[in-house]
């Protein structure tokens, strides 16, 4: 029995949705889709088959990008000595308080017959938070003359940061990203690639995960510590808060007097060398998530669903030979043809399970096109085809299908960002006082979705802090476009040059 | 003026040669290939651009062969908790002496105005020195029936060993690896994977590596804590060390014990899986230098190189424009080519340096083929070839050489296996008495080159201990193919039914 044609009253494959309670549906879409579990590590997840293979796509895809852009990748280590972290003031004070810290290095049996550490290190080693320090140090090694640079690489990693709230690859202990390390002989060189590469975020944000993003410089409180500029892609949430997605960080010469990166210029003056870090991590699986999923599950962007179509035979004993191999020319045909400059990627779902479960098994798991295929398709030279942003499956000639995969999957992925930059261009609102601003963010339950992001011109960012910590709101970013207009702030009415996005955030 | 004829002694790239000083040999290799270095981090190293080049290939090579194999990755915690060590009492007797413990989850000013370890943990965490106990205690969660059975993942991850004395690729505190995980309804089941398992390690070292190994059985006292049978592939390195470069381990249901890794059969009856697990790691890339190397610096076997051809154009100011088009055209129609089924990569070096420099360069960095192309050779037609295994470049017509570039290469690739195989076809023997044995593995001095791979027969491991600790002589294993004949023990002269290869070992 086809899984569409069963249920009779609408559900949903989730529970609670969206609408119900935000934080809950995604754990649930987590689980429904097999993405990943806690571990018995507090605060450290495990990442299944299907969401690593996500990962993996993205990885590969940003992999091409930063060696389209002329970095090379490399390894630096796990641990950082305590007494690196201690050189750059502003750096210590941001990670200090969520670092894990090494200070043995064997085990022996205690007397209660369990284990204890022993061997206890001179100095304490710190699992990197970031490497900005530890790749410093080897850039002083490496940087001699004007010839050594630029230095442009990239290194992908896990990282752990000791986060007392987790949330499954949005904020964890442990978690994997990149982080680019560059380093220049000139400040215009430096800058020049910190925007290069939230430029490269952008486009691999948008054109691949099909979500829109909003480029913008992150004010002072807000930077990464140690930076003297951080550009950040922004994104929305279905529950209108925003989510940073990435980073790009101009770091000026504060790591390089830190960490004596110095060089001899061709004029011979030996200057500081200007650096600049950029990463992005897990938590785009995350944000992909709660971009697109919906009521019923996982929703993929096609560019990086590790399966583009998936095929459920349907059959009886006496038919089974017939549509399994009629299934295995369609497969072959389908997976002959090309989507983004790639084969398309198609299974077969032979498993032996009902049919209605195989459905949801992949709905939920946000497989962009199921086919369903009977001995009846094969009489009428037809197959059911369910896209996963349509409701409705609905049949299609055999050849129509092979000829049109590649289109519908770029229909879909088009799709997606414009269902996305709708919501966001829907919860979108310009603010110009105080009362406005409390009233789009006050709180209106605890589930409730509301808000949004709010374009407010301001003059301060300190003298908003009182008001920010109140409703729970974070300026975003200053955005880099669409921002050259004059007007006064919503708070103190003083001109302002400027406009932020305020929101509440991940 | 060509690097070739710039010398007129003959001279080597690296200093001390192999004969003079193996192990410093292989340093200066490493570093004259850009490869790797030491970090500040005590035993930890920084695998720079070229050597993470080569460990990408020999990933993206081994992760296609794991997945043509049915398998999957995931991501498990980089921290297990104590308590779970001690579940397998011969798996922390084996790692107990080289972890890292975390102990601290945050840093705080200390009087002196430094920093401190605070917030103690209340369980301590080891950082993995491999994920058997971790990634079991999640198995456990997931298998409940048969139906959920076999699971086939592997991991590609950090882990750390606090080994005292280090060495960059085949020794390191950290290192990178895969580890393979994967749980089974049978014994039988199980030990076929395991064997599968050791036939692709044995498959990825001779025809991507060209290293030819022996693939055999370890005996009790050398096997991974905890397994019931290691299998191993063991390769000879140039100065007739043994180097264990790849192991694929039956651990029986020792670990799905500790675990609870239970399943209910299709009888209903409750039973604990059968578990492996195998492992490679960046210690390849040490066997890679050490099999194939000379005293010109790496020697790169094409499949693994990171670029096939470089191209050197040679030019004064007024031959420029003329030569750099000869050069990016003939870049093009080579990169045009294919060997081992993908394009030849090819790079053009266009730097302004000397040639002889930029020569050698290419020579200690590994590249299999160098290509000089000035005007004199676009006049005939013809380019300067240096092949990395051959001692002199010759001209060779540039039709033909684009014709013939993906046989040159296959051509490398078969002599650079040929060569290593050689090599340990001379240097390996069969003993069959103490007298022979403790001759063969007599140390001739510091940096001699003496001894090799003895097979010989013996008939109880243990008794073998004391010889063997006082020649620092080790088992390799039993292997598996050849080793069908009936002897008499070399040491007891008791019957045996069959031979180990001895040797000193990485």
């Amino acid at each position: 029995m086809r899984g569409d044609r069963m249920s009779k009253a609408p559900r949903t494959a989730i529970s609670p949705t969206r609408e119900e309670n935000y934080p809950e549906w995604y754990q649930q879409v987590i689980r429904a889709a097999d993405l990943a579990e806690n571990s018995p590590v507090r605060g450290c997840m495990v990442i299944k088959p299907w969401g690593y293979q996500l990962w993996e796509n993205v990885q590969r895809a940003l992999d091409d990008m930063f060696k389209a852009t002329g970095h090379q990748n490399a390894y630096f280590p796990l641990f950082i000595p305590m007494s690196f972290l201690e050189k750059e003031a502003e750096h210590v004070e941001g990670f200090a308080k969520e670092c894990a810290v090494v200070t043995h290095h064997r085990l022996e049996p205690d007397p209660d017959g369990g284990l204890r550490p022993a061997g206890k290190l001179e100095e304490p080693l710190i699992v990197r938070p970031t490497s900005e320090t530890i790749i410093g140090a080897t850039y002083a090694k490496w940087v001699q003359s004007y010839r050594d640079l630029p230095i442009l690489i990239n290194q992908w990693a896990n990282v752990v940061r000791w986060e007392m709230r987790t949330r499954m690859f949005l904020r964890t202990a442990e978690f994997l990203w990149q982080e680019g390390h560059t380093v220049h002989a000139t400040s215009e060189e430096a800058v020049e690639e910190t925007e290069k590469m939230v430029e490269v975020y952008r486009d691999f944000a948008e054109n691949w995960m099909a979500m829109p993003v909003i480029v913008g410089s992150k004010t002072p409180l807000e930077r990464f510590p140690g930076a003297v500029e951080t550009l950040s892609i922004e994104a929305m949430m279905q529950d209108r808060k925003a989510l940073q997605a990435g980073t790009s960080h101009f770091l000026g010469q504060n790591f390089s007097k830190a960490q004596e990166i110095k060089f001899q210029s061709e004029s011979g003056d030996i200057e500081f060398a200007w650096t600049t870090s950029w990463g992005v991590s897990t938590r785009l699986i995350g944000a992909l998530i709660m971009t697109h999923s919906d009521d019923d599950g996982l929703v993929l962007p096609p560019r990086l669903a590790p399966t583009h179509v998936v095929i459920q035979p349907i059959y009886k004993d006496d038919s089974r030979a017939e549509v399994m191999e009629y299934v295995q020319s369609l497969r072959d045909e389908l997976a002959a043809q090309t989507y983004a400059n790639a084969p398309v990627r198609v299974t077969i779902d032979d498993r032996d399970i009902r049919g209605g479960e195989k459905k949801w098994y992949h709905v939920k798991r946000g497989v962009p096109i199921r086919l369903e295929v009977g001995p009846k398709d094969i009489a009428a030279g037809t197959v059911f085809c369910g896209i996963r942003n349509q409701p409705k499956s609905v049949g299609i000639d055999r050849a129509e299908l092979v000829a049109t995969i590649g289109e519908k999957l770029a229909t879909l992925q088009q799709e997606l960002f414009d269902a996305a930059l709708k919501m966001r261009e829907d919860n979108t609102v310009e603010l110009t006082s105080e009362a406005e601003f409390r009233d789009f963010f006050a709180d209106k339950g605890d589930t409730a979705i509301t808000g949004g992001f709010a374009w407010c011109h301001y003059c301060d960012e300190d003298s908003l802090q009182p008001l920010l910590k109140e409703l729970k709101v974070t300026i975003r970013c200053v955005p880099r476009s669409d921002n050259a207009t004059e007007g006064t702030c919503f708070l103190t009415g003083k001109p302002a040059a400027q406009r932020a996005i305020f929101a509440k955030a991940y």
